[in-house]
């Protein structure tokens, strides 16, 4: 890891070394402000993704504005999180391998512990590992409400898998898991509407198949930033997987809003300075594709008219710079990443800024917890 | 970070935890052999590239097969190869910035240090800090032989630079970098052979117009896992700075080969395993984004006909199941990563293996030195 810090506490902002992922924070707890706001009086609970930002302050203020536990995708992410004192976390993934799925089920001896399900083998790994381990374990079935990833198909595929998990204790049937990944990036509200209408109707169906077996559905789970007023609304989701929103990435951005959609903002920026500017039309930053995932469209230049940000190589950024824009060399500048996950996972510490001031540097825990 | 690792010294291959980056070492062995085969009379040098691999023992390995140093990308990589006894690194970068500087003259003073520019503002920081560090700096001008990145006109503005650093004490003046980025992955071997005779001829151009102004030019270095054999023939370049070649990832496997090309091998693989496999059609790995960087294309399944890598998720993959084939649940599978750099910067360690055993786990110790 590098061997300096970007940033102290009580620095100035412009003192930040680059590159550097900078959070602002007014910005940050106005989103989770509106995020607590827009669930308020819904009787659905958030259940924050923590695979966005893998660190535990963040998730700890996501508690204090309401929700009621976190989302992991990895063994490791929930165990830096469940050490940070998280009590109640959901590994929105299925477990395989015995390694993975014995410290799963020694994690739920400390905390209350989720996992899903979307296969036979994989239940009866969960019953054996939690009876080894003298633990419980909630366990939810995946459901292909549309995404065309994993889960079983709506129906009886998962009325069945729901009564081999209720009939395997130590585990707990704790519900579907019902979360729509491609609708989150529907450019237009009416589509993510429409994909969610048919992610909800499948989920009902689905729950009133097993509740019409004599079992009890306790909770459906799903949605992400793009989409969860609708799954709030459905009359079916109990709680809501949203992740990105105290960032809100340009990918995200992108997306057009509708009439009932929060209105996030960019809290989330790499903070990156001019290395080389050889030539009028061209400078190049110190922020390429290991300061910025481009997986989801390359970053977009921040606030810096006539600067636009347009290829990326490993540790340079290339910016096209418009006729009559100048640009010096060692400017800083902001970009806002194109997906914040991956963004993240690249680096060790977030530097926390409130005005001209950094505030605090956040470690980002569960960066690299791949296992 | 992960709270475990994926493998221990001695473990059985089929043991490592997924996912995980894997190097062959009987092909990386064999990777070494023919690059240093590929110079041996040549009278080139190889300046191996770190930033592909950030790994110290890699660096030793190389050096202990010819290499006459190393390159790096950040000040920060520089600071943990010269920790690790590495002698000579050339930051194959311009670095801008007063707390990055300062840095790099006090690294001069451990190693021998070499950086680029391409402004006189940099040859002024440069100096400023050398003599504040009481160290010397060997200063390249980077000379834009057609990347269209960063460096000066080949030419009088070289000649210019050039002029600068050779006045400025304790600088040296220590030759040009004409590095071709985008030639690496043009797919026709005459493309990348017309491409550095094109380079190569704008090299010689600017190193006859410096020597004709009175001033030796020690060294023209650049190169990359594509070329390097047309800069090694050129009678131009004096050093080499190819990195993917202990790895070879899929972007560079898909170049043509040409007559004189050295046929490297893939060695470094990411191990993953199947976690879904919901319909016949499709199985679902625990290695998405955050497993392998996809900038440069999505990774490809090694030896395992029947199976595709068609779309990475955070941290899913999906895989397309061709008819006929079967797919078991926690079954490994190996991925060429599609670009090796970004991918070995996602990980703290590199598992490496012979034959069925985990001989050693390499710390990835520069990963994430971006300052």
């Amino acid at each position: 890891m590098s061997p300096w810090k970007p940033a102290r506490p009580g620095d100035p902002v412009a003192a930040i070394d680059t590159p550097a992922l900078v959070l602002d924070l007014d910005a940050f707890e106005r989103n989770l402000r509106r995020m607590a706001q827009a669930l308020a009086g819904s009787g659905v609970r958030l259940r924050a993704h923590a695979k966005s930002h893998k660190c535990p302050e963040i998730a700890r203020l996501q508690m204090a504005h309401g929700a009621v536990g976190i989302c992991c995708q990895k063994v490791g992410e929930a165990a830096v999180f469940v050490d940070a004192g998280i009590p109640d976390v959901l590994v929105t993934n299925q477990v395989v391998g015995e390694a993975k799925v014995r410290r799963l089920a020694q994690l739920a001896r400390r905390a209350r512990i989720g996992v899903l399900a979307d296969h036979p083998e994989q239940v009866r790994a969960y019953a054996a590992a939690a009876r080894a381990a003298g633990a419980e374990l909630d366990v939810y079935v995946e459901v292909d409400v549309g995404a065309g990833r994993c889960g079983v198909a709506p129906g009886e595929e998962a009325v069945r898998l729901a009564l081999q998990i209720a009939d395997s204790a130590p585990l707990r049937f704790a519900g579907l898991q019902c979360y729509h990944g491609p609708a989150q990036h529907l450019r237009q509200p009416h589509e993510r509407q429409a994909a969610i209408a048919s992610a909800t109707a499948l989920a009902r169906a689905t729950r009133d198949a097993i509740v019409a077996r004599g079992l009890e559905v306790p909770r459906i789970t799903g949605a992400g930033t793009g989409t969860f007023v609708h799954e709030r609304d459905s009359g079916v989701f109990d709680e809501l997987q949203a992740g990105s929103y105290v960032f809100l990435d340009a990918d995200y951005g992108a997306n057009e809003a509708g009439a009932g959609d929060v209105a996030f903002e960019h809290a989330l920026f790499v903070r990156t300075a001019v290395l080389s500017h050889a030539t009028p039309t061209r400078a190049v930053v110190d922020a390429g594709l290991k300061a910025s995932s481009v997986d989801s469209g390359l970053p977009r230049v921040w606030q810096r008219p006539g600067l636009r940000y347009v290829k990326a190589a490993d540790e340079h950024g290339t910016l096209a710079v418009d006729e009559g824009t100048t640009v010096a060399l060692g400017e800083t500048l902001l970009l806002v990443p194109g997906h914040c996950d991956p963004t993240v996972n690249l680096y060790d510490d977030l530097v926390c800024i409130r005005g001209d001031v950094v505030e605090a540097v956040w470690p980002i825990a569960a960066r690299g917890a791949l296992l």
